[in-house]
C-alpha cells in the first residue's frame, strides 16, 4: 500500500511548508526540523480528495490515519492512500465506520509501545463497520455482515483487510460506535475480572480510572457478579456518572489518599485491584490485597506524562517498577497477575470465548458500552488529548464519516451532553488546555528532553494525575 | 503447661545422659553439647508412663511430641506433660487419634518455618480426634463428636485445646487416618486450584511431587473438572501409582528434563503449574506457562537438603529466589501467585468454604486421602525421615495408640502393601539411608556448618531431589 498525505488543511497554519506539500509527494518521515504543534495533527482531507474515491481496483483510494513519527498529537497524520488491500486467503475487506481509541495508541505515538510497527504506519486495534469483500477459505462471514474487529494495529481507516477470525459479528441493535467502544474495553475488563481475578459474590472490587473505558466495562462486569462492593478513582466532578454506572464508593484521588480511603472502609483490604498505572501505585496496591487477594496490572500509564515520551517519567516508572519476590507472595497468600490484551494476539480462541459471553450479557441488557465523544479523522488529536487529559467519562470514538465544511472546530461531532460531564470539561479548560499549550510551546524548542513543567508534574507526589484508559 | 521427658528407652543408647534424666526435671532446651543421634528421636513413652494416666484434673497427663531445638530428627522428642489443658470460651478439647505430617513440620525442625513458636514447642497442623470436652459459647460441637482438626501448631499429641472454628466434623465412613490426612493437603490443592488456578475444563496442569499429599489431592480435584490434563513429576517407581490416581502424563524428573518432556506433550506450555520447590525450579515453570496461565508457589523445599538446616542450601534458595516485574507479567500475560496455609489462620471462613466442598467431594466419592504409612508417636524421627527423602506415596500419619512392645522396631506400625511402594522403599534403602547415616556421624562433628555431602548435593543441579509435600 502506497500513501500520500492528503493536501491538509491547518487550523493553526503554522507550518506552511507541509500545509503546501504536494499531492502526490511519496509518503516519507517528517523532516526532523519540522515544527510540533497541536494544530498540525488536525490535518483534514479535502474534499477534493474524498470525493475523488472511485469504486475501481487500480483508482480505489481511502483516508488513513497514519503514525508517521513518534511524537505529540500532531504526529497522526491523516493521508490518502491507493489501491484497494489485497485479500489473504482467510481475510475480509472491512469498510469501516467507527473505531476505538485506546490507552495503547497513546503510548504507541510516544514509542512506548512495542506491539506497533515502527511508522509510518495505520495505528487502531478496534473498529466497526460492514463486510465488504470476503476472501478464500472463509465461511463464516459474508459481504454485508455487521462486524466489530479486533486487530493488533491497522483499524484507523477506511477500509481494512483483517482475518475473518478477528471479527465479531454485531449483534442487532448495537450501534456502530457501541461496537468500535466494546472490544478491547470489554475483552479486557473480563478476562482480568473473570480469568485472573475470578471474581465470586460478596467481594471487592478497586478499580481505577473508573470513569475510563476500562473502569466502565469492569464495573459493569463487577454488577453482574452478586453483593459484588466495587471502590472506583475518578476525580469528583465524574463521580455521579460513575456511581449511577454501578460504582459503590467512589473516590477522589486527587483530593485524597484513595489507600486510606479504601481502608476506612474496608480494613482488611481489597480482594481484586485493577491498577492500569504501574509505578508506585503497584506496590501501594500489593499492600492493600486482602489475603488470597489479586493485583492483576494491566498498564503503565504512569509513564505517560505529556504529549511527547517524557523520558524522566518512564525512567521513574522503570525505577518504581513493581517487583515482587515469591517468598512475598507466599507469606502474604497473594496473586500478583499482567494482563495485556495486545500482547495476546495469537490467543484468539480464549478471546473469542470471552466475547461470546460478553455479547450474551449485551444481549441480556447486563453490560453496554458507554461513549464519551465521537470525533471526525481530521479530529483525532483532540480526540487523542482528550482522553490522555482523562478528560473522558467512557469510550473516545472515531468515526469515518466525512466531516462537514461547518464542524471544522475543534469541537467533536458529537458529545454526551450529560450535566456532570459539561462540568468536568470546563473544569479541563480552565486548568488543562493552558498547561497543554504551554507544554506545546516548549515542544517547539525542545524536542526531545523532557520539559520543566512535566518535571515539576513528575515532583507533585502527592496528586499523581490517574488516566482513563 | 509444663512438660516433662518421658523416661525414655532409647533404641541406640548412645546419649545415656539423656536417658537417665529424672522425671521431674523442668523442661528446657537441651544442653548444646547434646549429641544428635536418629535413634534419639525414637524415644518412646514407657508402659509405665502411659498406665499412670488418671482422668483427674491435677493428675491428669498425656504424651506430647515436643520440638527442643532446631535440628535433625532427634530434635523432636516424646514427652509427658501434667495437667489438663485448660479451655478457653470457644475451644473444645479434643481426644487426639492420628496426626499429619506436613512439610512445614520439617521445615519448622530446621527453624525454617517462621509460623512455629520457638521451641520448646509442640508442632503438627492438622490431626483427627473426639472431642472430650465444650468450651463456653461452643454451640455447635459436643462431647463425642468426631473431629478433624487445622491449628497454627500443637497438634502432636494426645490432647489438645483448640477454637472450635478450627474443628470439621468427620464424615460417616471416613476413617481418623484419613481425616487427620485431609485438612492441609486437601485445603490447599482446592484453594490452589480453584481460588487462585481458577481451573476449567479442557486445561492443563503441572503438578511437582505429584505422589506427595499435595500432589495425589491436587490430582484427584483436577479430576473432577472435565477434560483436564495432568502432568506429574515423581520417581519412575511411583509412576504407576500416580497415573491409577489420575496423572495423565508422569514425568521421572529424577533422569529427564522435566521442561522439555512436558514441552513435547504439550509445545505451548501450561495453564496451571504448582510449584512447591522453589529456587530455579520457580523459573522454569514461569517460562512453561501459555499466555493466560497461572504460577502457583507454595513452598521452597529445595532450601531442605539434608536432616539440619543447610545454610548452603538455604543461600542458593535465596539467591535463586524468583522475582518478577509487573512489565514481564504484562507482556507476558501471566499470573504468579503464592500460597501457604500457615500464614492463612486468620482467614477460617475462607478455609471453611473449601473445606464444605472438598467434604462434598468425599461423600460423592470423587477425593479420598492416600495414606502412605503410619507410624506410632515414638517413630516420628523415622516418620518425618520418610517424608523428607521424598519414600512416601501419599500421607504420613502419626497414630497415638500405644505402641505395642513387639512393635518397638524402626518399622511403620503399617504400611500400604503396594508392590511399587515395596519397590520404593527398598531403593530408599539402598540409597538413601547410607547417606544418611553419614550425614548424621558429621553431625554430631560440626553442627551448623553445611557439611560436605550436602555440598555435594546443591552443586549436582541435573538431577535435583524434589520433595513430595
Amino acid at each position: 500500500m502506497s500513501g500520500e498525505d492528503a493536501p491538509a488543511e491547518q487550523q493553526n497554519a503554522v507550518d506552511q511548508k507541509q500545509e503546501t506539500k504536494p499531492a502526490e509527494e511519496p509518503k516519507a518521515e517528517p523532516p526532523k526540523t519540522e515544527p510540533a504543534s497541536a494544530a498540525a495533527a488536525e490535518a483534514t482531507a479535502t474534499p477534493a480528495a474524498t470525493t475523488e474515491k472511485v469504486p475501481e481496483e487500480e483508482t480505489f483510494t481511502y483516508r488513513a490515519l497514519v503514525l508517521t513519527g513518534y511524537g505529540g498529537y500532531d504526529k497522526v497524520k491523516l493521508q490518502v492512500k491507493k489501491g484497494k488491500p489485497a485479500l489473504k486467503a482467510g481475510e475480509v475487506l472491512v469498510r469501516v465506520k467507527a473505531c476505538g481509541l485506546n490507552f495503547a495508541d497513546l503510548m504507541a505515538r510516544q514509542g512506548l509501545y512495542d506491539r506497533l510497527p515502527s511508522p509510518p504506519v495505520t495505528p487502531g486495534m478496534e473498529c466497526s463497520g460492514v463486510v465488504e469483500a470476503v476472501g478464500e477459505e472463509v465461511t463464516d462471514r459474508k459481504v454485508g455482515d455487521k462486524v466489530m474487529v479486533l486487530n493488533r494495529f491497522g483499524l484507523w481507516q477506511e477500509v481494512a483487510a483483517v482475518p475473518a477470525t478477528h471479527t465479531f459479528l454485531i449483534p442487532e441493535g448495537m450501534s456502530f460506535e457501541e461496537a468500535a467502544a466494546l472490544p478491547v474495553n470489554y475483552i479486557t475488563a473480563y478476562m482480568m475480572l473473570f480469568d485472573f481475578g475470578n471474581l465470586r459474590p460478596n467481594q471487592s472490587v478497586l478499580i481505577h480510572a473508573a470513569a475510563g473505558g476500562v473502569g466502565i466495562a469492569t464495573t459493569q462486569l463487577c454488577n453482574t457478579v452478586k453483593d459484588v462492593t466495587v471502590f472506583g478513582t475518578a476525580s469528583a466532578s465524574k463521580h455521579e456518572t460513575i456511581s449511577q454506572g454501578g460504582v459503590t464508593h467512589p473516590i477522589d484521588y486527587r483530593t485524597k489518599d484513595y489507600v486510606e480511603e479504601v481502608r476506612k472502609i474496608s480494613p482488611k483490604g481489597m480482594d481484586i485491584i485493577l491498577d492500569p498505572l504501574g509505578g508506585s501505585d503497584t506496590h501501594k496496591a500489593y499492600n492493600l490485597l486482602k489475603p488470597m487477594g489479586k493485583l492483576i496490572t494491566y498498564g503503565t500509564s504512569n509513564m505517560l506524562a505529556g504529549q511527547k515520551k517524557n523520558l524522566l517519567a518512564v525512567a521513574k516508572n522503570w525505577y518504581h517498577q513493581f517487583s515482587i519476590h515469591t517468598l512475598s507472595l507466599i507469606q502474604g497468600n497473594k496473586s500478583v497477575c499482567g494482563f495485556h490484551l495486545g500482547y495476546l494476539d495469537g490467543e484468539m480462541e480464549l478471546i473469542t470465548q470471552a466475547m461470546n459471553i460478553i455479547l450474551d450479557l449485551y444481549k441480556q441488557g447486563k453490560v453496554k458500552p458507554r461513549i464519551d465523544s465521537t470525533w471526525h479523522l481530521e479530529q483525532v488529536g483532540d480526540a487523542m488529548r482528550k482522553m490522555q487529559e482523562r478528560n473522558n467519562i467512557g469510550k473516545v470514538i472515531l468515526t469515518t464519516e466525512p466531516m462537514p465544511e461547518e464542524e471544522k472546530k475543534e469541537e467533536p461531532k458529537k458529545e454526551d451532553k450529560k450535566e456532570d460531564k459539561k462540568k468536568d470539561d470546563k473544569k479541563k479548560d480552565d486548568k488543562k488546555k493552558d498547561d497543554g499549550k504551554k507544554e506545546e510551546k516548549k515542544d517547539d524548542k525542545k524536542k526531545e528532553e523532557p520539559k520543566k513543567e512535566e518535571k515539576k508534574e513528575e515532583e507533585k507526589k502527592e496528586e499523581p494525575i490517574k488516566e482513563e484508559k
